[in-house]
């Protein structure tokens, strides 16, 4: 499976107009692109140009936004019940007046408006611009993004089976990109050729009707220079050099599956490796395993980073410990809850989360797995499967 | 020339110490990514996990920041003083308490202190925490956003060198792009094989020292979807089918340097265009052309979008004209001024904008060109230089 079905967004704008009511609300004013692609499952880019979707609480769907988007939304969501557009970004007149008097001829410039990110757009690429409170001053607007996002954080059954469908790919993805990692090649050298082959290999799989929601192409596994030394950073982004005999390397492999991208991380290593890195590698798998099970329903997110603070202080590694022990995900790469010390939110079903506590050695590198973890009512689902044991993960040379 | 010499770090911060005298600042507090980018060189994966850069009137710069950017910022930028690090977001304490903390041991928590997006930090994958405004009662917080991008408008001669390399190899990109293309294959198939491609010759070409600073690879080049009559929407992102004979394609191509990224854009036409197709491609050419003619130093950029607007609607296109003529561009992809009607904004020597009017026929595709143009004493210097005929655009099939 690889489409949401209309149930799915039946259930979720049902949800939200339960919000509404709870909340006295006229309307929801959505400017975020992911709780928008969420509720009407369109997906834009997103840039200076203020666009918001306004749903009422009749049930009409409107699109406020830029002309360039108008035939892209209809194209996507069946959902929009009428278009609002100006030309471009600044105008003659300012948008966020347009928005406002379209506001008004909805009658909803004296009402209670609920918003998810701001009553008004978002700083992006230049955009500068009143809010509606300004401009509105009858109408009154209410923050329900703890709301929206309590929604999301609970995934339901059909998110749960698009995430599994995209462990598949990454799974492949990451499969391809072992297979072409060799000394010598630069690391976006085989990212590229394994998210080029996986990709097409998963277009043709899953047929005429897939295609990705949110990136450029359906699946991807790279390195992004977490490569030797510098994958002791651990969100290194580029490196100048090639990959060479005894390089431990980081790997990321995700794939899109209407929007919805598993987290699957590895460490790969360049020839045999030598006993420090099969040690440091070892204790970062006893980590992700201390974290793996400490995680089940019922138990907060800051006892799971606690056990691996824990393990890391008897292991003698809590100094290369950079970052908490993982982070929820689903239509955005990082999401609440987070596995850190600091978030104390109960562990709940639904709830999908990475695992990945990291070790990062100065000059050596980086020593982190990640995976993608449901909770489930029983316990825990892992539904990356990539091998984790040193052994599989040598590259030979 | 692919890097930014420590003499222009120098002249950047002197103007910006400039202006933190002409408005009386003790500090400034930077938290926009691009705006670290262009003070420091250190760039990052902006993620829920609060980040400032701190510069104090004495020259001082200092970090405040996740512990896992700590080694990175070190790596980038020779210019940090001291760096202040947290382990991890939430945390037991909130990161925005600290930074609270931090200001207060370098004497700022009364001071006056420019800001450029938020005295505290924005939104971002599930972040949520308090204002310095609340933290530091006594300090006072103004925004300088104005002033920086008053500084950022105007490129270096450092920063258009960067911008003209950019364009070399944004040109082999799409070279190779076109070389690629074929009916049957899907748009990112070719895509990816480009960028592949041209990413490995450039860092041959560009030597040991060369890395990309925003991107994980060198150079790009694509379609995003806009294929056929899907090109019709101009922010396509994927589409489902792969190319096929007939096909008008519209493209995408740029590289990395230092983080400097030239846009260039073209049709590219899947075999023998019909009369059609060639009569809409030089419709669009016009109207490129109606852009250049107005562009030049004195003129406001909403005189460039009405000489073409005015075109359009001579050429009887103006319903097909869905967005404004251009916009600003440097370590952003878009950035003020714009080429549209409600930007007044005078063009000067030094700004660079894209020149790209598009047409959109719906069901037949999209039309346009786009060239990165710096404004000049005495004119106009375009510095991509793809070819433009229609008869240079065609790929044999």
């Amino acid at each position: 499976m690889h489409e949401i079905p209309t149930r799915e967004f039946e259930r979720r704008l049902n949800e939200l107009h339960r919000v509404m009511e709870r909340r006295g609300l006229s309307a929801v004013y959505l400017v975020s692109a992911v709780n928008i692609a969420y509720f009407t499952g369109f997906y834009y880019l997103q840039t200076e140009r203020p666009l918001a979707i306004v749903i009422r609480s009749n049930g009409d769907v409107f699109f406020f936004g830029p002309l360039l988007e108008r035939d892209h939304v209809l194209y996507q969501s069946r959902l929009i019940t009428r278009t609002y557009v100006y030309r471009d970004y600044p105008g003659e007149t300012h948008p966020m007046k347009l928005f406002a008097e379209w506001l008004k001829e909805l009658h909803l410039d004296s009402a209670v408006i609920g918003y998810d990110v701001a009553p008004g757009y978002v700083g992006y690429w230049g955009y500068k611009g009143p809010s509606l409170t300004e401009l509105l001053p009858n109408a009154k607007f209410v923050s329900i993004a703890d709301e929206i996002y309590a929604m999301r954080v609970i995934k339901s059954d059909v998110e749960i089976e698009l995430l599994r469908e995209s462990a598949k790919w990454a799974n492949l993805a990451h499969s391809l990109l072992q297979d072409y990692t060799a000394p010598g090649l630069y690391d976006y050298e085989v990212s590229l050729r394994a998210s080029l082959d996986a990709s097409v290999i998963m277009k043709k799989a899953l047929g005429p009707n897939y295609r990705p929601l949110r990136s450029e192409y359906p699946a991807y596994a790279g390195f992004r220079g977490q490569v030797g030394e510098h994958g002791a950073f651990p969100h290194s982004i580029s490196v100048e050099r090639p990959i060479r005999v005894g390089d431990v390397l980081v790997t990321g492999a995700t794939a899109d599956i209407s929007g919805y991208m598993a987290e699957l991380e590895r460490n790969l290593f360049v020839g045999e490796p030598p006993s420090e890195v099969i040690k440091y590698h070892k204790i970062a798998l006893k980590l992700q395993e201390a974290a793996l099970n400490a995680l089940r329903p019922g138990v907060k997110a800051s006892d799971v980073d606690r056990a691996v603070i824990k393990a890391a202080k008897e292991l003698g590694v809590y100094d290369y410990l950079l970052h908490h022990s993982g982070h929820g995900l689903g239509l955005e790469a990082h999401e609440a809850p987070f596995l850190d010390v600091g978030d104390d939110t109960v562990l709940r079903p639904g709830m999908v989360v990475t695992v990945e506590p990291g070790i990062y050695v100065p000059k050596l590198g980086g020593f982190r797995h990640s995976d993608t973890v449901v909770i489930r009512d029983d316990g825990i689902e892992v539904i990356t499967y990539y091998p984790r044991d040193t052994e599989s993960l040598i590259v030979e040379v």
